[in-house]
């Protein structure tokens, strides 16, 4: 059960109030982090992309309630203060503390809240399981469940906590991560890392298509089991962060069904990445997963459209459940194998693959070795009610 | 109300039976055209591509309920066979016929259908009214309405028809235009003006975020009003084409309004473009506008994320209703001015500039003088209900 408090020297605890929630991570150690590619980005944002060059942390402060967003210069000096807040916690400068923030977009920070709240629950860092789950809770928003995961090596453990949710607002939409392991890793190792291992599982989530203003990824090595192998941390660190990212997926907003997509036979993992996302954003695939049909038409006419250089007519398109246990293939090489007129056995097997809670699709280009994969959910009827008629 | 049919040398005819249609427009002349851009293309594009290249027809054959995709060598040879069968009703060659089908995707051409309603029609063709609303609606799929445009100058006319609707299924999704001149122009010219003039009009659409297999322009001038001024005849291309994408955006599946985007400011034209196309593709927005929320938030969080540079800090945000009879700024260079705390009065009045049919956003991203426009239309549950619940 236990994950960021399973890697020695992790400290968490956290408080939710109503909407207002703050998070505060004690970790000491080699520290990176990756940020939202959105031209409108949050004043923490600015101000760790600054900081984090110097590669270390003592810990991290993450605020819910409000994202600190199209906030100007007062936003910043939020941000700084929230550091200040922090690190008088955690007993160190504030040029070592992360601050991350979650929440409505355009209002100031409440400062005096997060000073109440700190004041009321630095006391509270430990290294156990009830600590952690304050902390998971305390950052979330429209998130149902808290979101966690851990990779256990024999010398060394990775793990994370995230909030974040499938198909979400950006007022609210934010993903944020926080991951740790107690391997000895250099803070340049660490980018090294988190770079490919945020592009295979964050970056591969479609929420609502793209990057929120606050999305980020940090990722802290303590050090305290010493050093290990780079490729082994760099595969735990990669299977945490598609855990929680697939975790963000499932929790989509009014979403029924989790989608995986995996792209085959392309070129380069890119292009492979690029036709998974544009089928996996597609609504016309998300509303015919939704209705459980095995639309073999809209999945290959979304991937043609992706902009990537495929002979459709050699391509193969199949459907399966969860963890792949059984498959049915809709249409190979120009050959189409389940419709209601020709095949309607095979068509009936793959409505009925779709009927659970995970649907993978499989779509294979045929022009290269290179696959990605990339995770979202159904788009639903509870979706537009939660973003249109309820909208704040 | 006359519209293909008021330009010189156009005649037109149609039948529709059940989810079988049929179109034929004869009009000998110049022609030109633009196709998809989707991987995935349909046998009668794959035709067309090449024999556009002499940039001549007599005439143009169109069915609906079949869209001849994904139907390998049998399918290139259907099209051909369409032009063979329309020939001889136009008494032309066959290399001289233009054709288009939208329907179905992946199931093989029925061509006792098209042939027994083609010798049932040909005899129709006329250069009226009547005749032209047939051949509207003979194109229809899940349109709701017929869909036609006219610009009329001195001593030339532009007009002409097409099919589509804002959000909708590959399989059924197809744009497909036919435009006429009576302007004398040579083929080159008219594929000079034809790429801009789809650029800024039906590759403005958002029709689930891109193109379908079989959307094409077609343009034919007959030259029957003699020379005219290029640069004339190319604005009033334009103005008609924009005028039909207007219409297919307006007729969106499930759709309760038609949104314009436009975006001023940017250092290109194309940076606009994809900054508009961005805005209105994002379902947070979209579902915002069918709420009736004058969200700036989701406005410049879709903005920030189009990939373009530009400062969101100096972006000016406004919501007009139709025809910008009203506006209203939301937010202006960093500050906010339309919210439910500092100025409720602005929200207010911008919430109720959303209540029409159309509803039109401006985002000025400062930092250049080009400018696009996007058009689309809101999602609702209709949708979802549409494309989830009742897909075939």
């Amino acid at each position: 059960m236990k994950n960021i408090c399973a890697v020695e020297g992790v400290y968490a605890t956290g408080i939710k109030e109503g909407k207002y929630g703050l998070a505060l991570i004690k970790a000491k150690g080699t520290a990176a982090a990756v940020f939202t590619k959105n031209r409108l980005v949050a004043a923490p944002v600015i101000l760790m992309k600054e900081r984090m060059e110097k590669g270390v942390l003592d810990g991290i402060i993450v605020n819910s309630g409000n994202a600190n967003v199209y906030t100007g210069e007062q936003g910043i000096n939020d941000a700084k203060r929230m550091c200040e807040i922090a690190a008088e916690a955690f007993g160190t400068t504030p040029d070592k503390v992360g601050v991350a923030s979650t929440g409505v977009i355009g209002r100031f920070m409440k400062l005096d809240i997060i000073e109440d709240q700190c004041s009321r629950i630095k006391g509270d860092l430990k290294h156990d399981d009830a600590a952690e789950e304050k902390a998971m809770r305390a950052i979330m928003t429209t998130d149902t469940v808290p979101k966690s995961a851990i990779a256990r090596r024999k010398n060394f453990t990775v793990a994370g906590i995230c909030k974040g949710s499938g198909m979400i607002a950006p007022n609210m939409g934010t993903m944020l991560s926080f991951v740790y392991t107690d391997a000895e890793i250099s803070a340049a190792d660490l980018k090294r890392a988190l770079i490919p291992a945020v592009n295979r599982s964050f970056n591969m989530v479609v929420v609502d298509g793209d990057t929120s203003t606050n999305d980020c990824c940090f990722v802290t090595a303590t050090g305290l089991k010493g050093k290990c192998d780079y490729d082994e941390f760099a595969a735990a660190l990669e299977e945490v962060c598609i855990s929680l990212a697939k975790q963000i997926a499932a929790d989509g907003e009014g979403a029924s069904k989790m989608i995986e997509v995996r792209v085959t036979g392309a070129k380069t993992e890119e292009d492979a990445a690029v036709v998974a996302r544009t089928v996996i954003e597609s609504p016309l695939v998300k509303t015919a997963i939704y209705g459980e049909d095995p639309n073999w038409g809209r999945l290959i006419a979304a991937a043609g459209r992706a902009g990537v250089e495929f002979d459709p007519d050699a391509a193969t398109v199949s459907i399966s459940n969860e963890g792949r246990a059984d498959t049915v293939v809709l249409a190979r090489k120009g050959e189409i194998l389940a419709d209601d007129v020709m095949h309607p056995d095979a068509l009936a097997a793959a409505k009925k693959l779709m009927g659970g809670k995970v649907v993978v699709v499989d779509i294979d280009i045929a022009c290269g070795a290179f696959e990605a994969t990339a995770w979202g959910c159904d788009l639903t009827e509870k979706y537009v009610e939660i973003n249109g008629k309820y909208t704040t």
